[in-house]
């Protein structure tokens, strides 16, 4: 159980047809189980109702949330024009996602919550409304004022933290994308967050290499040689606790492990592919580079099994459980 | 413990200076800890007796192994004209290396012994005494009077076995090197190899996408579309049990591992990293294929740690294991 003597968590629905709703809940009925602190939803009542049948209290402010989260699950209410049925998105449902999403965020940045958490959105839902962002994670980095070339998305479960240094690419642009810059770029705003959000003094970044054994010394590849190495080189030149470049298939077992705070990936596959098969039901996306916490489960919105009972909530549970403590562990520093 | 109603196995020594004696020995040291069948090693004692205290037994041929395999390590001598000092290889020790490779392979093609495991060698001490062959791999191929082409290299672990398609080519070369015909043949070669090494009837192969989230139906790169959907259909054509294209970094975790006996990956480290992070102590490389079976620990010769008694024998202990256990299969099929 994460101290509880900040603000509350802003929590956003997500798309109100996925399973959003759901695994919210499900977190509220286990929330001792899980050890989660008070959260404060922000949605519509109907769409919670329509998955689930506890309680729900109804708030008009996160203060509020703390007192009224022993009773039931605390929401601030959007008026949507319709409650969506589970697994039936709609135009409606992506506004209210979006609106629950921006309203989270500025909870927290006025201070009012402590963290967001985000549930999952449907992106094609998103862009049919004119939702200009790749993601949520660039929406939530524009309304912080930040670039969203300076956020990085890091993936967190109990013994492994990796970051990729390359998202949503096809595999065959990885290459042509990387140079040293953007791993530089990249490993400061992981090393920066595993001492701001993880509050690890000297943080240990490892950084892999692209190609297999790492190239072999330039006989599988150059982009070890030319691009990583001199970037790993500079990170170092500023202080930097950074290893590398490691042949990717030998860095994810525990004896590994255990000698660094996260990993930093090339591509998307390299830094996910390790992360889910190691911690797929706690694994917790968080963005590095905020002025607030941001969470997220590893998930999308399940439209084919939502409204059966069927979700997970763990992941969910994951996101709220991180956040807090990250918030927590940004206060400390502040205090 | 595997049954040892038929011959011993063959051990090559690998290269004798790195660490595949120390693990070999250590492998009958606890035989029964690790429920190892007789097996025979191919190599020069003196790069045992340098490494470790135990009892040898010379023996002039294989049948010879199972009875003295209670009193001793049974070796095969090769004279070496000299014996190599652990950490410091030679051209001598690469030949004697290859010697034994050649002769375990010969063992296990006339019937004398049961399968072979081959021990880590050092390529480029190979390479220095005019071997032609990219690894070991290809030339067990070559003797047996196999395309190398026509033989696959699988990675199996207690809860996962997968195969790569693309092997030791940079990353920015595998797109271009994949196509539609090569996936078939890799996917008939792995699916086979269920059969006749594992003893499934009915294989189940799940093949992987090559970009993130299998390519979000062309969005995120095309090869899914173009190359592997068209791949997938064809061996379903034919009877076999392929899904697929999935999402690399979805398809590893318990729960979905649990639905298919192999995955198929398109490149190194996509079936490289979910395998050593989840059984890095366990992975053993078998060759399919083969008209033999053979199998090897998935690590190298390790110069750096060699004679210093740190070298874990879990992988080549799994190795031995292994190829009794598939040579038993194979066995059982021809009976």
């Amino acid at each position: 159980m994460v101290s509880a003597a900040f603000c509350p968590l802003a929590v956003s629905l997500g798309d109100p047809a996925g399973i959003g709703p759901e695994v919210i809940a499900k977190c509220w009925d286990n929330r001792e189980t899980f050890g989660l602190p008070p959260f404060v939803v922000i949605g519509d009542p109907r769409s919670l109702a329509a998955v689930w049948d506890g309680p729900i209290e109804t708030v008009e402010d996160p203060r509020e949330a703390d007192s009224a989260f022993d009773y039931g699950l605390p929401v601030i209410q959007l008026n949507a024009p319709k409650a969506d049925l589970p697994g039936h998105p709609s135009v409606a449902g992506a506004h209210t996602s979006l609106d629950s999403l921006e309203i989270a965020v500025g909870l927290a940045r006025s201070g009012s919550a402590s963290a967001v958490v985000t549930g999952p959105v449907a992106k094609e839902q998103l862009y049919a409304i004119g939702f200009q962002h790749p993601g949520q994670t660039e929406f939530v980095a524009e309304r912080c004022g930040v670039s969203p070339g300076k956020v990085v998305m890091m993936l967190a479960g109990p013994t492994l933290r990796t970051v990729p240094v390359t998202t949503h690419l096809p595999l065959s642009a990885v290459p042509a994308a990387l140079n040293s810059a953007l791993i530089e770029s990249r490993g400061r705003a992981a090393l920066r967050g595993l001492q701001r959000n993880f509050g690890i003094a000297e943080p240990r970044l490892a950084i892999s290499g692209l190609n297999p054994h790492g190239g072999e010394g330039g006989q599988l590849g150059r982009e070890e040689i030319e691009i990583i190495e001199p970037a790993i080189a500079a990170l170092a030149a500023e202080g930097w606790c950074v290893t590398g470049p490691h042949p990717a298939d030998t860095m994810f077992h525990a004896r590994e492990r255990a000698k660094y705070d996260a990993a930093l990936c090339m591509y998307h596959d390299q830094a996910l592919i390790p992360i889910k098969a190691l911690h797929f039901e706690e694994a917790v996306n968080v963005t590095l580079g905020l002025p607030i916490v941001r969470t997220a489960p590893d998930h999308g919105t399940a439209f084919d099994i939502a409204g059966q009972d069927r979700a997970d909530p763990r992941p969910m549970a994951a996101a709220i459980r991180m956040a807090a403590e990250n918030a927590a562990m940004r206060a400390e520093a502040v205090a």
